[in-house]
């Protein structure tokens, strides 16, 4: 299709990718042969079986035991029909309800979603240095995180440490619906917060019991206890998630040779065979529960213990947790993410290396994919916008390139210059160079002398001036306001009546 | 195969990883169908015969003329049997003479070779600043290049600007001997210096005429002038490396919108014109020779015409070449790189992006894989160091891993372990504590407060203390003493002679 346009007719065409409904385009790769996944599978099973599981909230082991489970105290040992039960009634594809359809988010194999790093207890930036995370800090960057449409999904963020635990519920979800259209996030920290924040987001979206119980609007992120442990709320959360018909996305977060085996097998094993636990705790909730199997497995350093991320095992550890997401045809979520203090080639190059590892690993949903730093205690703004930049050159990979004639170019380009010459004004070159090419957020390609003039500013440096600018602008979606009052009204009349503290 | 180890039965065993001998583990990504890839290859080969190349050495036009080829003047109009009994003659697999046979290093389809940053006028680290490249500089290039393994081969580095242009193919030379026994490059920059080096690289490695024309001991690296013209030293360079029996890289430079068309198609099928000539060239003059094809090809910014590196647009360019490269069935070479001014967070991101569409196109050798800055301007030491350690991750990911009974772990590892109990001291973990992790050279795993107690030093400063290190040890390879007098009493005598300048 030529874009060719008239000279002097309108304003010059403007670069328009959509960025919300990606498909990975990646071809998958594997780390392991096909039968030492059903090796892996089989034996996720049979820990399953033999070992079990360890469930401390009693209405969960209640539910495994009337289902046939084996129960031995707070052991639950599970067999491999019921777990074969759970995976054909979990949904291949799953559609969050967004403030407006078009912010709608399909989880399924083959699509592609990413998150800005979560569930950091600081956050830090150049002009205010590292700090316990804010209310303020919550509210800035959850509108980071609804200015680039790359990101398709909001995250547990940045956590407000001075909102009181009890009310910090109303704020978090206030902040999601008034600040955003994207699809919300809630923490499972016990029924009463989650039945609250259930009330909020169906009255604020305008739809009724039955319509929010047929799609999910929200979704929660339940971490198992590796090893083989479903804490209170975690347990909780899968019960009341999947009776509500909303999403959990599941990932045991195992770390090699610290909570789980040192090798990449073991360790995916492990974590297999959790969220394997969990999914079946949802079907056996509500069958055809909408449930997202995940990981996020990387190793520790044997030296220190302490946590790496974008390592060579954290990149394999992906790699076979896909595998092991196309063997049993579930949608997944993994992860990028930094082990840096700061935002320096360190966190570029560990963020980048674990993001390849999801894209090849055919991951759904990818989560920490931008700003996580310090393993996750703290979000950077500056690394948001850095990251971001990467995300969208993947998102424009995503929309592929065009090899017809018109792009091969024979006669507009080809043809159209002498040896030796430039492609400046050849025809294909006018009726493209608007459109042709990504443009960069924060990358400068200046020269070493213009760059110096400018004042030699790095790459955080100018991200500052992006993030700066974005909250300056504020752009809000718009709001019922009847709808905003009411949940104001709502807000109020709770915190009155004592809030709702969170469970453990 | 279980590495159990006895308690103190000598020291424990270190991980040892090949990073020399890669094989590319990554699926080739496709960015077009194959019949638009074989429209691109048909009007590659139109262009030739239609078009036609500028071709400014006569004696090249000779040959080509003599082939059957038209010819006008300088412009050479190249039929498609001429290419395709060049492509059949152009063997698929080069093996390079190193200074040692376990540094030789094989490039065919499915070998994976790095090259740190090269071409660069200018060096820079934090410790001396940006400066025009010096002989002190090109010997510590060389030293750092000799000292990662993952860089396979040696590359033309940074520019020794204070050496004079007549006698500076001595002073490269008796570098790349006596600092590292890596396959070294020769600069095609006319008849005499080439016949130069050839001989002091002959009678330095001690091998006949014969055995040195039987196998590529250098190389040189060809860039047409795009568009579709073919200078005065590359043409020579080739005709050159081909009657030697040494290899030629065939690359042309192309930047879509400036000397190439915008698009990534037309971009390419420029490139692969302009390679395929040269390619021809090389068979016509001796078939058979060594020749590997390559492409480097991004977009500049249409704003300021400034090159930039690891765009979607360079991506896709990798993708759509290493298609081109499988569609002729020979080795090829792809390029990273970067255009910051300095090692930070873009130049990071850049280097990385541009490496993994090298890496998904298939790419055989990956040039400027490692420390090249302001889109080849300068060589960064820190980023030779930084960049070397994403090279080394990939290596990693060559390796694979093992998913075997033993690495599963069911009774080493998973039951082993109680629920919420940690894996530290598993019979899994102990036998591979020591071995199973990538262990990093820069990066750093530290906690926040750790950190900041050691100076905050972010990875830039932390890769000052690398190179320092490497180049303070100056390991080097053992050298024959009398082959080495033999080298310097050579260059004496030559440079009492006057040399050989360049010709251009």
């Amino acid at each position: 299709m030529s874009r060719r346009r008239g000279r002097g007719a309108g304003p010059p065409p403007s670069r328009a990718v959509d960025y919300h409904n990606l498909r990975n385009p990646f071809p998958p790769m594997a780390v392991f042969p096909e039968d030492r996944i059903a090796a892996m599978h089989d034996t996720a099973l049979r820990t399953l079986e033999e070992l079990g599981m360890r469930v401390l909230l009693r209405e969960a082991v209640e539910i495994f035991r009337r289902a046939g489970a084996r129960v031995v105290e707070d052991m639950v040992f599970i067999g491999r029909d019921m777990v074969a039960a759970a995976i054909a009634t979990a949904p291949t594809s799953i559609t969050g309800r967004a403030g407006r359809r078009a912010k709608d988010v399909t989880l399924e194999l083959g699509s592609l979603v990413f998150q800005p790093g979560a569930g950091a207890p600081h956050a830090t930036d150049l002009k205010r240095g590292r700090r316990p995370g804010s209310a303020r800090d919550y509210r800035e960057y959850t509108t980071l995180a609804h200015h680039f449409d790359v990101f398709q999904m909001m995250s547990p963020s940045v956590e407000p440490q001075d909102v009181p635990p009890h009310l910090r519920h109303y704020f978090t979800t206030e902040a999601q619906l008034t600040l955003t259209d994207k699809f919300p996030f809630i923490f499972a920290r016990g029924t009463p917060q989650v039945t609250e924040c259930f009330e909020m987001m169906r009255d604020f979206r305008g739809v009724s019991d039955a319509e929010f119980a047929a799609h999910p609007h929200t979704y929660t992120i339940i971490n198992t206890n590796s090893p083989r442990t479903l804490d209170v709320p975690m347990a909780q959360g899968l019960i009341d998630f999947a009776k509500a018909g909303q999403l959990s996305i599941v990932t045991p977060f195992t770390l090699m040779g610290a909570m789980a085996p040192i090798t990449v097998a073991g360790a995916i094993t492990l974590s297999h065979a959790e969220a394997l636990a969990a999914i079946t705790l949802t079907q056996l909730t509500r069958p055809g529960a909408p449930v997202c199997y995940g990981t996020f497995t990387s190793n520790v350093d044997m030296k220190s213990g302490a946590p790496a991320f974008g390592t060579p095992g954290h990149f394999q550890a992906s790699l076979a947790a896909g595998q092991l997401a196309r063997h049993i045809g579930l949608p997944w979520r993994s992860a990028a993410g930094s082990a840096s203090n700061l935002n320096d080639v360190q966190a570029a190059n560990e963020n980048q290396m674990g993001l390849w590892g999801c894209l090849m690993a055919g991951a759904t949903v990818v989560i920490h994919s931008a700003g996580w730093l310090e393993g996750g205690l703290s979000v950077s703004y500056e690394k948001i916008v850095t990251d971001c930049e990467v995300l969208n050159m993947v998102a424009e990979l995503c929309a592929g390139a065009q090899a017809g004639e018109d792009e091969i170019g024979y006669d507009s380009a080809l043809s159209a210059v002498d040896p030796s010459g430039h492609f400046f004004a050849a025809p294909q070159t006018m009726d493209r160079y608007n459109t042709e090419f990504y443009e960069p957020i924060v990358h400068d390609y200046a020269n070493f002398g213009t760059w110096t003039e400018r004042g030699a500013r790095d790459a955080s440096a100018r991200a500052t001036d992006v993030w700066q600018a974005i909250l300056d602008a504020d752009v809000r979606p718009a709001v019922d306001h009847a709808r905003l009052g009411a949940l104001h009204d709502y807000i109020a009349r709770r915190t009155e009546a004592g809030g709702a503290p969170p469970e453990s």
